[in-house]
């Protein structure tokens, strides 16, 4: 029996890269050992951005769904489901509207200048941290495993918490973030990886492409050809070297003394990061095209988040005195 | 078989008073017979202001729908129900929250003063005009019947509707408000009836009790005592026998003359209040202390709701894609 509840959260982005394994995904198969988890494939939140781009809406739930499986997430183990399928999520968050000031939601730091670098302006948009503290909260979640930026949100959702704990009576926990030190992972043009840069390595990639994206990759400016000085420490390439290649501290000297051209190191990097996602490439390749099963696998975790969200919100209109 | 939805709806604020039933109630029960009608008690609005205030919800719930069946809602010619046993108008309201502006809500006329007003400022008493959305689109409603003060929420109503409609293809109507001419109803204080004002005067109230606010009302301030000259054109309790009063234009000479005086005039409104309001008292007290029926009935109308809500919701799932 486990004891603690996590609740993990991911918008449906389609196939996921380098970044997204190593920063959160990888970090979920480890937890779903010694917690009972929550995997919430966020499609109600991805529509506060897309919400007229949501034509290819199923085929990236089902390609992220699939990296899941092949990473190492087990359905038997962790209940993996799509948001819109618990509806419970919506009542909540409509519960939660109607006791959070607007001021709480235009402090947290994200919003105003999300709203302005991506031009958005909608009420849903303004309300996102609150939907998340009801994704939260609906599974009385003990802790979400989250980046350092999500946690203004989490602190919002504690907030939430204790202010319907005073309203109502005890409720909810106050979740914590569980933040796991995850290496920085950046994209083959130098900045983070991110499928918006269109700079990222995908799981789904084949080592042919794997190999040619990092044939392209930014490397130390300095060293512009074989003898030439590296750095390491600013390298991009390196920065992989440090997640993928064991021993990696031995590529230092030889790249400072300009003894390692860059285009050997690469050709290294490329088949560590190979052979590190292998495993995980081929169990995507098996349930690639078995759209079917991932979506059977997707309702009957649905069914079993609604089990735990459906009690905690009858316990929620209890003690708010609306239950008919 | 009835062509035009109407969506009715009122907030849980128990017993209902002859401002209600004259500008409301009265209405509906006519409505019924030539519209397929969905009379909605909404008590996920009344949190907006009332979200501390639930300990009674239930006994003003049912002291509504008793009042509802006393004047004449027939069961069996609409849906009366509960807003919060009908999940999809959280679900709609959270989809709609994803594509309208904070500015469009943020300009509805009432916001601001009422936000002053009452002290509310929180996000989801910004976001109660777009619920009021999702509760009337979510039936897919043609009609709502409203008074003046409501039409800058219809009208919001109808920009949802266009907005979701331009961006995923016609789905809904854009429904319009269904103005009739209520008299005006004074209080016994001469202000608007209104509960808060304690100046109503109830359906569950007595002969006995009514004859006692009337022996309290004002009057027109100039006539002092009998032989004054009146001026029924000021006067509140004039503004009543114009409702209750079959003929009533035979006052005006006597109260102007001097010749009635207030206690027999109020005496004589009193027994038309009393006639009119006798039969629904009468089904009223038949009625009473049967919570369980009520309750009953309140389910099954909700049961109805939620066919049509459900089905209405799949239809929208499916055109934004995002059925799973």
């Amino acid at each position: 029996m486990k004891d603690e509840i996590i609740l993990s959260g991911m918008q449906p982005t389609g196939q996921l890269h380098l970044g997204n394994y190593e920063g959160a995904l990888k970090n979920w198969v480890n937890l779903q050992d010694d917690y009972e988890m929550y995997c919430c494939i966020v499609d109600w939140h991805s529509l506060t951005s897309d919400f007229d781009d949501t034509e290819g809406l199923k085929d990236r739930i089902i390609q992220m769904a699939t990296d899941f499986l092949a990473a190492g997430l087990d359905p038997s183990k962790c209940a993996i489901f799509i948001q819109s399928e618990v509806k419970e999520h919506a009542e909540l968050h409509l519960l939660f509207s109607m006791i959070t000031p607007l001021s709480w939601l235009e402090r947290v730091p994200s919003y105003k200048d999300k709203a302005k670098e991506l031009g958005l302006d909608s009420y849903g948009f303004l309300g996102y941290p609150l939907l998340q503290a009801a994704d939260i909260l609906v599974y009385r979640a003990d802790k979400v495993p989250v980046g350092k930026d999500q946690l203004p949100h989490i602190e919002l959702t504690r907030e939430v918490a204790r202010r319907f704990n005073f309203l109502y009576g005890d409720t909810f926990p106050e979740p914590k973030a569980l933040l796991t030190k995850f290496p920085v992972v950046p994209g083959i043009d130098g900045r983070k990886m991110s499928k918006s840069y269109e700079n990222d390595i995908r799981i789904a990639d084949s080592p042919e492409d794997t190999a040619k994206k990092l044939k392209k990759m930014f490397t130390d400016p300095e060293k512009l050809r074989r003898g030439d000085a590296g750095h390491p420490d600013i390298c991009p390439v390196y920065a992989l070297h440090k997640i993928y290649t064991p021993n990696h501290q031995e590529i230092v000297q030889p790249c400072e003394s300009g003894e390692l051209g860059c285009v050997d190191c690469k050709k290294r990097l490329t088949e560590n990061i190979n052979k590190t996602l292998e495993p995980i490439r081929q169990k995507r390749s098996e349930l690639n095209n078995r759209q079917d099963y991932i979506m059977d696998m997707l309702k009957d975790g649905a069914r079993r988040a609604r089990k735990r969200a459906s009690a905690v919100m009858e316990d929620v209109r209890k003690v708010m005195r609306i239950d008919w």
